[in-house]
Protein backbone atom coordinates (compact mmCIF):
# COMPACT_ATOMS: atom_id res chain seq x y z
CA UNK A 1 0.00 0.00 0.00
CA UNK A 2 1.20 3.26 -0.99
CA UNK A 3 1.72 6.03 2.04
CA UNK A 4 0.96 9.97 1.21
CA UNK A 5 3.18 12.40 2.17
CA UNK A 6 2.16 14.61 4.86
CA UNK A 7 1.82 18.58 4.41
CA UNK A 8 0.73 21.23 6.51
CA UNK A 9 0.75 24.98 6.52
CA UNK A 10 -1.50 27.51 8.59
CA UNK A 11 -3.23 28.21 5.39
CA UNK A 12 -3.20 28.33 1.77
CA UNK A 13 0.40 29.56 1.71
CA UNK A 14 1.61 25.99 1.54
CA UNK A 15 0.49 25.35 -1.79
CA UNK A 16 3.29 26.43 -3.44
CA UNK A 17 5.62 23.62 -1.70
CA UNK A 18 3.22 21.51 -2.40
CA UNK A 19 3.55 22.77 -6.11
CA UNK A 20 7.31 22.10 -5.97
CA UNK A 21 6.60 18.52 -4.54
CA UNK A 22 4.39 17.78 -7.21
CA UNK A 23 7.32 18.52 -9.78
CA UNK A 24 9.51 16.99 -8.12
CA UNK A 25 8.01 14.11 -7.37
CA UNK A 26 4.86 13.39 -9.57
CA UNK A 27 4.52 9.46 -8.30
CA UNK A 28 3.44 10.49 -4.83
CA UNK A 29 0.62 10.91 -3.16
CA UNK A 30 -0.27 13.64 -0.80
CA UNK A 31 -2.48 15.02 1.95
CA UNK A 32 -2.21 18.57 2.58
CA UNK A 33 -4.14 20.26 5.71
CA UNK A 34 -4.57 24.10 5.79
CA UNK A 35 -5.48 25.49 9.17
CA UNK A 36 -7.52 28.42 7.96
CA UNK A 37 -9.70 28.54 11.06
CA UNK A 38 -6.66 29.84 13.19
CA UNK A 39 -4.72 31.31 10.30
CA UNK A 40 -1.93 33.22 9.97
CA UNK A 41 0.40 32.13 12.11
CA UNK A 42 2.59 34.61 11.40
CA UNK A 43 1.98 37.08 14.25
CA UNK A 44 1.60 34.57 17.24
CA UNK A 45 4.00 33.44 19.74
CA UNK A 46 6.10 30.71 19.97
CA UNK A 47 3.75 28.30 22.40
CA UNK A 48 0.80 29.25 20.19
CA UNK A 49 2.23 28.07 17.02
CA UNK A 50 3.49 25.15 18.72
CA UNK A 51 0.63 23.57 19.95
CA UNK A 52 -1.32 24.26 16.29
CA UNK A 53 1.51 22.43 14.77
CA UNK A 54 1.14 19.15 17.36
CA UNK A 55 -2.31 19.52 16.69
CA UNK A 56 -2.20 19.85 12.75
CA UNK A 57 1.10 17.03 12.86
CA UNK A 58 -1.58 14.39 14.90
CA UNK A 59 -4.16 14.69 12.97
CA UNK A 60 -2.01 14.17 9.36
CA UNK A 61 -0.68 10.64 11.27
CA UNK A 62 -3.95 9.46 11.11
CA UNK A 63 -3.56 9.21 7.68
CA UNK A 64 -0.22 6.42 7.79
CA UNK A 65 2.18 9.06 6.35
CA UNK A 66 5.33 8.14 5.60
CA UNK A 67 7.38 11.54 6.13
CA UNK A 68 5.57 15.28 7.13
CA UNK A 69 6.57 18.53 5.33
CA UNK A 70 6.14 21.40 7.46
CA UNK A 71 5.02 23.85 4.83
CA UNK A 72 5.07 26.76 6.67
CA UNK A 73 7.91 29.09 7.60
CA UNK A 74 6.76 30.09 11.40
CA UNK A 75 5.98 26.85 12.52
CA UNK A 76 9.10 25.76 10.90
CA UNK A 77 10.90 28.12 12.80
CA UNK A 78 9.08 27.70 16.26
CA UNK A 79 8.60 24.33 16.87
CA UNK A 80 10.66 21.72 13.99
CA UNK A 81 12.64 19.94 16.52
CA UNK A 82 9.75 19.42 19.09
CA UNK A 83 8.17 17.92 16.07
CA UNK A 84 11.11 15.65 14.93
CA UNK A 85 10.83 14.42 18.69
CA UNK A 86 7.27 13.24 18.67
CA UNK A 87 6.96 11.65 15.64
CA UNK A 88 8.16 8.23 14.38
CA UNK A 89 8.37 10.04 10.97
CA UNK A 90 10.78 11.84 9.09
CA UNK A 91 10.14 15.68 9.46
CA UNK A 92 10.85 18.28 6.98
CA UNK A 93 11.11 22.27 7.11
CA UNK A 94 11.31 24.66 5.38
CA UNK A 95 13.71 27.01 6.98
CA UNK A 96 16.62 24.28 6.59
CA UNK A 97 16.95 23.65 2.94
CA UNK A 98 16.55 27.19 1.97
CA UNK A 99 19.07 28.58 4.66
CA UNK A 100 21.59 25.72 3.04
CA UNK A 101 21.02 26.88 -0.82
CA UNK A 102 21.65 30.25 0.56
CA UNK A 103 24.81 29.31 2.14
CA UNK A 104 26.06 27.11 -1.08
CA UNK A 105 25.17 30.19 -4.00
CA UNK A 106 26.31 33.21 -2.19
CA UNK A 107 29.84 34.97 -2.66
CA UNK A 108 29.62 37.90 -1.23
CA UNK A 109 29.32 36.00 1.89
CA UNK A 110 26.07 38.73 2.91
CA UNK A 111 22.32 37.27 2.35
CA UNK A 112 19.30 38.57 3.44
CA UNK A 113 15.85 36.86 4.65
CA UNK A 114 12.24 37.94 4.32
CA UNK A 115 9.64 36.78 6.02
CA UNK A 116 6.34 37.10 8.81
CA UNK A 117 7.18 38.73 12.18
CA UNK A 118 7.25 35.09 13.61
CA UNK A 119 9.91 33.75 11.60
CA UNK A 120 11.64 37.00 11.62
CA UNK A 121 11.65 37.03 15.18
CA UNK A 122 12.68 33.92 15.81
CA UNK A 123 15.80 34.21 14.00
CA UNK A 124 15.87 30.79 12.41
CA UNK A 125 17.37 31.50 9.42
CA UNK A 126 19.94 33.81 11.19
CA UNK A 127 20.93 30.58 13.41
CA UNK A 128 20.81 28.02 10.45
CA UNK A 129 23.15 30.14 7.93
CA UNK A 130 25.36 30.92 11.08
CA UNK A 131 25.35 27.22 12.21
CA UNK A 132 26.42 26.64 8.54
CA UNK A 133 29.02 29.49 8.10
CA UNK A 134 29.60 31.82 10.74
CA UNK A 135 30.98 34.21 8.36
CA UNK A 136 28.18 35.37 6.12
CA UNK A 137 26.62 38.38 7.21
CA UNK A 138 22.83 38.25 7.56
CA UNK A 139 20.40 41.13 6.92
CA UNK A 140 16.84 40.27 8.01
CA UNK A 141 13.45 41.95 7.54
CA UNK A 142 9.58 41.38 8.33
CA UNK A 143 7.48 41.99 5.51
CA UNK A 144 3.64 41.39 7.30
CA UNK A 145 1.79 42.78 4.23
CA UNK A 146 3.31 40.07 1.96
CA UNK A 147 0.58 37.37 2.95
CA UNK A 148 -2.46 39.35 2.76
CA UNK A 149 -1.30 40.89 -0.52
CA UNK A 150 -0.89 37.19 -2.15
CA UNK A 151 -3.89 36.75 -0.47
CA UNK A 152 -6.00 39.48 -2.52
CA UNK A 153 -4.39 38.55 -5.50
CA UNK A 154 -2.20 41.62 -5.55
CA UNK A 155 1.26 40.62 -6.39
CA UNK A 156 1.88 42.59 -9.57
CA UNK A 157 0.32 45.81 -9.33
CA UNK A 158 1.59 49.47 -7.92
CA UNK A 159 0.44 48.60 -3.94
CA UNK A 160 2.75 45.50 -4.41
CA UNK A 161 5.79 47.12 -6.02
CA UNK A 162 5.14 49.82 -3.19
CA UNK A 163 5.11 47.54 -0.08
CA UNK A 164 8.08 45.93 -1.49
CA UNK A 165 10.10 48.90 -2.28
CA UNK A 166 8.87 50.08 1.57
CA UNK A 167 10.12 46.67 3.30
CA UNK A 168 12.93 45.70 0.63
CA UNK A 169 14.43 49.42 1.17
CA UNK A 170 17.05 48.37 4.25
CA UNK A 171 17.73 44.70 2.84
CA UNK A 172 18.87 46.76 -0.59
CA UNK A 173 21.25 48.81 0.96
CA UNK A 174 23.45 45.76 2.65
CA UNK A 175 24.76 44.69 -0.69
CA UNK A 176 23.40 41.47 -0.28
CA UNK A 177 23.40 39.04 -3.34
CA UNK A 178 21.11 36.26 -1.93
CA UNK A 179 17.96 36.75 -0.86
CA UNK A 180 16.13 34.13 0.91
CA UNK A 181 12.08 34.09 0.35
CA UNK A 182 11.14 33.01 4.14
CA UNK A 183 7.23 32.80 3.30
CA UNK A 184 5.49 30.11 1.50
CA UNK A 185 3.74 33.08 -0.15
CA UNK A 186 6.48 35.13 -0.81
CA UNK A 187 7.23 33.14 -4.09
CA UNK A 188 4.21 35.46 -5.95
CA UNK A 189 6.05 38.21 -5.51
CA UNK A 190 8.96 36.90 -7.21
CA UNK A 191 8.73 39.17 -10.29
CA UNK A 192 8.67 42.39 -7.80
CA UNK A 193 11.15 41.98 -5.65
CA UNK A 194 13.39 40.83 -8.38
CA UNK A 195 12.77 43.96 -10.48
CA UNK A 196 13.35 46.09 -6.87
CA UNK A 197 16.42 43.71 -5.76
CA UNK A 198 18.35 43.86 -9.64
CA UNK A 199 19.06 40.51 -11.35
CA UNK A 200 22.81 40.42 -9.43
CA UNK A 201 20.47 39.20 -5.94
CA UNK A 202 19.31 35.68 -6.59
CA UNK A 203 16.00 34.44 -5.22
CA UNK A 204 15.67 31.63 -3.07
CA UNK A 205 12.53 30.05 -2.90
CA UNK A 206 12.25 28.03 0.47
CA UNK A 207 9.67 25.44 -1.06
CA UNK A 208 11.72 24.79 -4.17
CA UNK A 209 14.47 23.92 -2.02
CA UNK A 210 11.86 21.68 0.79
CA UNK A 211 11.15 19.39 -2.24
CA UNK A 212 15.04 18.99 -3.25
CA UNK A 213 15.13 18.04 0.53
CA UNK A 214 11.96 15.71 0.62
CA UNK A 215 13.32 14.17 -2.82
CA UNK A 216 16.52 13.04 -1.03
CA UNK A 217 15.24 12.05 2.37
CA UNK A 218 12.49 9.78 0.74
CA UNK A 219 15.27 8.37 -1.68
CA UNK A 220 18.09 7.79 1.12
CA UNK A 221 15.29 5.54 2.54
CA UNK A 222 14.05 3.85 0.03
CA UNK A 223 10.32 5.34 -0.17
CA UNK A 224 10.56 6.72 -3.38
CA UNK A 225 8.10 6.08 -5.89
CA UNK A 226 9.71 6.34 -8.68
CA UNK A 227 7.04 5.65 -11.28
CA UNK A 228 4.11 7.40 -12.01
CA UNK A 229 0.99 5.46 -12.65
CA UNK A 230 -1.03 8.83 -13.15
CA UNK A 231 -3.23 8.03 -10.91
CA UNK A 232 -2.17 9.82 -7.69
CA UNK A 233 -4.39 11.27 -4.70
CA UNK A 234 -4.15 14.62 -3.43
CA UNK A 235 -6.31 15.18 -0.59
CA UNK A 236 -7.18 18.38 0.94
CA UNK A 237 -8.06 19.57 4.44
CA UNK A 238 -8.66 22.45 5.97
CA UNK A 239 -10.36 23.60 9.50
CA UNK A 240 -12.04 26.51 7.84
CA UNK A 241 -14.07 27.97 4.77
CA UNK A 242 -13.72 25.28 1.87
CA UNK A 243 -14.58 27.52 -0.46
CA UNK A 244 -12.34 30.06 0.54
CA UNK A 245 -9.69 27.66 0.02
CA UNK A 246 -10.72 26.53 -3.51
CA UNK A 247 -10.71 30.24 -4.60
CA UNK A 248 -7.73 31.83 -2.93
CA UNK A 249 -5.59 28.68 -3.36
CA UNK A 250 -6.24 28.65 -7.05
CA UNK A 251 -3.55 31.54 -7.35
CA UNK A 252 -1.44 29.68 -6.10
CA UNK A 253 -1.21 26.19 -7.91
CA UNK A 254 -2.82 25.04 -10.83
CA UNK A 255 -3.63 21.70 -9.45
CA UNK A 256 -7.26 20.48 -9.18
CA UNK A 257 -8.71 22.05 -5.68
CA UNK A 258 -11.73 20.93 -6.08
CA UNK A 259 -11.89 17.88 -3.53
CA UNK A 260 -11.54 20.36 -0.38
CA UNK A 261 -12.49 18.69 3.12
CA UNK A 262 -13.15 20.81 6.14
CA UNK A 263 -12.06 19.04 9.68
CA UNK A 264 -11.96 20.03 13.29
CA UNK A 265 -8.17 19.21 14.40
CA UNK A 266 -8.38 21.74 17.39
CA UNK A 267 -8.05 20.21 20.91
CA UNK B 1 -19.80 46.38 44.40
CA UNK B 2 -19.34 47.96 40.42
CA UNK B 3 -19.62 45.76 37.72
CA UNK B 4 -17.76 46.07 34.41
CA UNK B 5 -18.92 46.25 30.58
CA UNK B 6 -17.35 43.32 28.88
CA UNK B 7 -16.19 43.47 25.79
CA UNK B 8 -14.78 40.97 23.03
CA UNK B 9 -12.98 41.26 19.74
CA UNK B 10 -11.19 39.11 17.24
CA UNK B 11 -7.98 41.64 18.21
CA UNK B 12 -6.82 44.45 18.51
CA UNK B 13 -9.55 46.61 16.41
CA UNK B 14 -12.08 46.39 19.12
CA UNK B 15 -9.91 48.98 21.59
CA UNK B 16 -11.73 51.68 18.59
CA UNK B 17 -14.84 51.21 19.86
CA UNK B 18 -13.26 50.76 24.28
CA UNK B 19 -11.93 54.20 23.14
CA UNK B 20 -15.58 55.35 21.84
CA UNK B 21 -17.39 54.01 25.23
CA UNK B 22 -14.37 55.34 27.63
CA UNK B 23 -15.17 58.50 26.32
CA UNK B 24 -18.58 58.50 26.75
CA UNK B 25 -18.68 56.88 29.90
CA UNK B 26 -15.48 57.64 32.19
CA UNK B 27 -17.20 56.33 34.94
CA UNK B 28 -17.22 52.40 34.20
CA UNK B 29 -15.02 49.65 34.43
CA UNK B 30 -14.28 47.79 31.66
CA UNK B 31 -12.94 44.56 30.71
CA UNK B 32 -11.28 43.82 26.99
CA UNK B 33 -10.89 40.80 25.36
CA UNK B 34 -8.56 39.86 22.36
CA UNK B 35 -8.67 36.68 20.78
CA UNK B 36 -4.91 37.28 19.30
CA UNK B 37 -4.46 33.24 19.15
CA UNK B 38 -7.23 33.49 16.26
CA UNK B 39 -7.57 36.51 14.39
CA UNK B 40 -8.43 37.55 11.81
CA UNK B 41 -12.43 36.44 11.98
CA UNK B 42 -12.81 38.56 8.52
CA UNK B 43 -12.38 35.73 6.75
CA UNK B 44 -13.79 32.65 8.64
CA UNK B 45 -16.95 31.30 8.51
CA UNK B 46 -19.75 31.70 10.10
CA UNK B 47 -19.57 28.51 12.17
CA UNK B 48 -16.21 29.42 13.01
CA UNK B 49 -16.41 32.87 14.44
CA UNK B 50 -19.85 31.65 16.11
CA UNK B 51 -17.89 28.91 18.26
CA UNK B 52 -15.22 31.55 18.86
CA UNK B 53 -17.68 34.29 19.83
CA UNK B 54 -19.31 32.09 22.45
CA UNK B 55 -16.17 30.75 24.23
CA UNK B 56 -15.22 34.52 24.74
CA UNK B 57 -18.32 35.37 26.26
CA UNK B 58 -18.16 32.71 28.28
CA UNK B 59 -14.42 34.11 29.31
CA UNK B 60 -16.24 37.49 29.80
CA UNK B 61 -19.31 35.98 31.88
CA UNK B 62 -16.87 35.18 34.99
CA UNK B 63 -16.45 38.43 35.76
CA UNK B 64 -19.40 39.44 36.58
CA UNK B 65 -19.84 41.69 33.59
CA UNK B 66 -23.27 43.71 33.41
CA UNK B 67 -23.30 43.89 29.59
CA UNK B 68 -21.23 42.80 26.90
CA UNK B 69 -20.08 44.84 23.73
CA UNK B 70 -19.30 42.57 20.40
CA UNK B 71 -16.86 44.94 19.54
CA UNK B 72 -16.17 43.12 15.85
CA UNK B 73 -18.03 43.52 13.30
CA UNK B 74 -17.54 39.65 11.72
CA UNK B 75 -19.23 38.66 15.47
CA UNK B 76 -21.67 41.00 15.08
CA UNK B 77 -22.82 40.23 11.66
CA UNK B 78 -22.66 36.40 12.18
CA UNK B 79 -24.19 35.94 16.07
CA UNK B 80 -25.04 38.66 17.80
CA UNK B 81 -28.52 36.59 18.01
CA UNK B 82 -26.69 33.65 19.10
CA UNK B 83 -24.85 35.46 21.56
CA UNK B 84 -28.12 37.29 23.00
CA UNK B 85 -30.37 34.49 23.43
CA UNK B 86 -27.38 32.42 25.35
CA UNK B 87 -26.05 35.49 27.62
CA UNK B 88 -28.35 36.65 30.67
CA UNK B 89 -27.05 40.20 30.40
CA UNK B 90 -28.02 42.59 27.79
CA UNK B 91 -25.86 42.32 24.33
CA UNK B 92 -25.08 44.98 21.68
CA UNK B 93 -23.06 44.71 18.61
CA UNK B 94 -22.08 46.95 16.54
CA UNK B 95 -23.61 46.61 13.24
CA UNK B 96 -27.17 48.07 14.42
CA UNK B 97 -25.75 51.09 15.66
CA UNK B 98 -24.25 51.74 12.56
CA UNK B 99 -26.92 50.92 10.35
CA UNK B 100 -29.50 53.42 12.37
CA UNK B 101 -27.20 56.34 12.51
CA UNK B 102 -26.60 55.78 8.58
CA UNK B 103 -30.29 55.54 7.84
CA UNK B 104 -31.25 58.68 9.81
CA UNK B 105 -28.24 61.31 8.02
CA UNK B 106 -29.06 60.18 5.06
CA UNK B 107 -30.68 62.31 2.67
CA UNK B 108 -29.94 60.94 -0.96
CA UNK B 109 -30.98 57.72 0.56
CA UNK B 110 -27.96 55.94 -0.78
CA UNK B 111 -25.72 54.22 1.56
CA UNK B 112 -22.42 52.84 1.14
CA UNK B 113 -20.92 50.16 3.36
CA UNK B 114 -17.24 48.99 3.91
CA UNK B 115 -15.86 45.92 5.92
CA UNK B 116 -14.14 42.55 6.16
CA UNK B 117 -14.72 39.59 3.99
CA UNK B 118 -16.90 38.33 6.29
CA UNK B 119 -19.34 40.97 7.73
CA UNK B 120 -20.06 41.99 4.06
CA UNK B 121 -20.48 38.29 2.89
CA UNK B 122 -22.86 37.78 5.83
CA UNK B 123 -25.16 41.15 4.23
CA UNK B 124 -25.81 42.17 8.04
CA UNK B 125 -25.27 45.64 7.36
CA UNK B 126 -27.84 45.70 4.23
CA UNK B 127 -30.40 43.72 6.25
CA UNK B 128 -30.38 46.16 9.34
CA UNK B 129 -30.50 49.03 6.90
CA UNK B 130 -33.17 47.52 4.97
CA UNK B 131 -35.10 46.51 8.12
CA UNK B 132 -35.55 50.47 9.32
CA UNK B 133 -36.31 51.56 5.90
CA UNK B 134 -36.68 49.60 2.42
CA UNK B 135 -36.09 52.24 0.13
CA UNK B 136 -32.60 53.22 1.05
CA UNK B 137 -30.11 51.86 -1.98
CA UNK B 138 -26.84 49.89 -0.21
CA UNK B 139 -23.86 49.39 -1.69
CA UNK B 140 -21.11 47.18 -0.08
CA UNK B 141 -17.39 46.71 -0.60
CA UNK B 142 -14.69 44.32 1.05
CA UNK B 143 -12.01 46.08 2.21
CA UNK B 144 -9.71 43.38 3.60
CA UNK B 145 -6.21 44.97 3.37
CA UNK B 146 -6.84 47.58 5.64
CA UNK B 147 -6.93 45.61 8.75
CA UNK B 148 -2.86 45.02 7.98
CA UNK B 149 -2.46 48.11 7.21
CA UNK B 150 -3.79 49.23 10.37
CA UNK B 151 -1.75 47.09 12.07
CA UNK B 152 1.22 47.84 10.47
CA UNK B 153 0.67 51.79 11.07
CA UNK B 154 0.20 52.74 7.63
CA UNK B 155 -3.02 54.18 7.66
CA UNK B 156 -1.88 57.77 5.43
CA UNK B 157 0.95 56.92 3.32
CA UNK B 158 0.65 56.55 -0.62
CA UNK B 159 -0.26 52.48 0.20
CA UNK B 160 -2.97 53.27 2.49
CA UNK B 161 -3.87 55.30 -0.38
CA UNK B 162 -3.57 53.75 -3.08
CA UNK B 163 -5.30 50.86 -1.36
CA UNK B 164 -8.41 52.52 -0.58
CA UNK B 165 -8.71 54.20 -4.06
CA UNK B 166 -8.70 51.01 -5.30
CA UNK B 167 -10.77 49.53 -2.84
CA UNK B 168 -13.66 52.45 -3.08
CA UNK B 169 -13.80 53.27 -6.78
CA UNK B 170 -17.08 51.33 -7.19
CA UNK B 171 -18.72 53.22 -4.03
CA UNK B 172 -17.40 56.60 -5.40
CA UNK B 173 -19.06 56.15 -8.66
CA UNK B 174 -22.74 55.21 -6.13
CA UNK B 175 -23.69 58.41 -5.86
CA UNK B 176 -23.96 57.69 -1.84
CA UNK B 177 -23.82 60.49 0.96
CA UNK B 178 -23.13 58.14 3.60
CA UNK B 179 -20.57 55.82 4.35
CA UNK B 180 -20.28 53.31 7.46
CA UNK B 181 -17.14 52.05 8.31
CA UNK B 182 -17.95 48.52 8.78
CA UNK B 183 -14.89 47.78 10.34
CA UNK B 184 -13.24 48.69 14.29
CA UNK B 185 -10.18 49.35 12.10
CA UNK B 186 -11.75 51.55 9.64
CA UNK B 187 -11.89 54.57 11.71
CA UNK B 188 -7.92 54.61 11.52
CA UNK B 189 -8.05 55.32 7.90
CA UNK B 190 -10.60 58.14 8.22
CA UNK B 191 -8.33 61.08 6.36
CA UNK B 192 -7.47 58.80 3.65
CA UNK B 193 -11.35 57.79 3.02
CA UNK B 194 -12.30 61.27 3.62
CA UNK B 195 -10.08 62.89 1.17
CA UNK B 196 -11.18 60.13 -1.54
CA UNK B 197 -14.80 60.04 -1.03
CA UNK B 198 -15.05 64.17 -0.47
CA UNK B 199 -16.33 66.42 2.11
CA UNK B 200 -20.48 65.42 1.04
CA UNK B 201 -19.87 61.96 2.13
CA UNK B 202 -20.91 61.76 6.06
CA UNK B 203 -18.20 58.54 7.77
CA UNK B 204 -20.19 56.72 9.96
CA UNK B 205 -17.90 54.87 12.87
CA UNK B 206 -19.72 52.29 14.07
CA UNK B 207 -17.66 52.61 17.52
CA UNK B 208 -18.89 55.76 18.03
CA UNK B 209 -22.87 55.08 17.47
CA UNK B 210 -22.01 51.58 19.72
CA UNK B 211 -20.98 53.63 22.80
CA UNK B 212 -24.01 55.75 22.48
CA UNK B 213 -25.98 52.76 22.83
CA UNK B 214 -24.20 51.03 25.33
CA UNK B 215 -24.91 54.51 27.12
CA UNK B 216 -28.59 54.58 26.10
CA UNK B 217 -29.02 50.86 27.22
CA UNK B 218 -27.29 51.52 31.07
CA UNK B 219 -29.48 54.43 31.39
CA UNK B 220 -32.79 52.41 30.58
CA UNK B 221 -31.59 50.09 32.84
CA UNK B 222 -30.04 52.21 35.53
CA UNK B 223 -26.84 50.66 35.63
CA UNK B 224 -24.71 53.73 34.80
CA UNK B 225 -22.42 55.21 36.50
CA UNK B 226 -22.81 58.48 36.62
CA UNK B 227 -20.18 59.81 38.86
CA UNK B 228 -16.18 59.03 37.90
CA UNK B 229 -14.39 58.69 40.74
CA UNK B 230 -11.15 58.42 38.51
CA UNK B 231 -9.80 54.91 40.03
CA UNK B 232 -11.73 52.91 37.10
CA UNK B 233 -10.44 49.51 36.44
CA UNK B 234 -9.84 48.40 32.82
CA UNK B 235 -8.26 45.31 32.61
CA UNK B 236 -7.23 43.68 29.04
CA UNK B 237 -7.13 40.25 28.57
CA UNK B 238 -5.57 38.34 25.10
CA UNK B 239 -5.10 34.98 23.83
CA UNK B 240 -1.98 35.14 23.01
CA UNK B 241 1.25 37.44 22.14
CA UNK B 242 0.53 40.63 24.98
CA UNK B 243 3.44 42.43 24.11
CA UNK B 244 2.51 42.90 20.40
CA UNK B 245 -1.00 43.96 21.66
CA UNK B 246 0.55 46.60 23.64
CA UNK B 247 2.67 47.58 21.12
CA UNK B 248 0.20 47.60 18.09
CA UNK B 249 -2.36 48.66 20.21
CA UNK B 250 -0.80 52.27 20.87
CA UNK B 251 -1.61 52.42 17.84
CA UNK B 252 -5.14 52.54 17.97
CA UNK B 253 -5.64 53.92 21.73
CA UNK B 254 -3.79 56.15 23.96
CA UNK B 255 -4.73 54.42 27.16
CA UNK B 256 -2.55 52.61 29.51
CA UNK B 257 -2.15 49.28 28.02
CA UNK B 258 0.63 48.49 30.42
CA UNK B 259 -1.21 45.42 32.04
CA UNK B 260 -2.06 43.16 29.45
CA UNK B 261 -3.06 39.44 30.54
CA UNK B 262 -2.37 36.08 28.31
CA UNK B 263 -5.75 33.59 28.50
CA UNK B 264 -6.63 30.49 27.24
CA UNK B 265 -10.68 30.62 26.16
CA UNK B 266 -10.65 27.73 23.62
CA UNK B 267 -12.47 24.52 23.89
Amino acid sequence: MKKPIGIFDSGIGGLTVLKEILNAMPGEDTIYLGDTARVPYGAKSAETVTRYSLENARFLLKFDIKLLVVACNTASAYCLPRLKQELPIPVIGVIEPGARKAVEVTKTKRVGVIGTEGTIRSGAYFDAIKAINPAIAVFIKPCPLFVPLAEEGWTNNQIARLTAQTYLHYIKKQWIDTLILGCTHYPLFKGVISDIMGEDVMLIDSGHETAAEVFKCLMDKNLLETVSSGQNTHRFFVTDSPERFKQVGSKFMTANLDAVELVNVGS
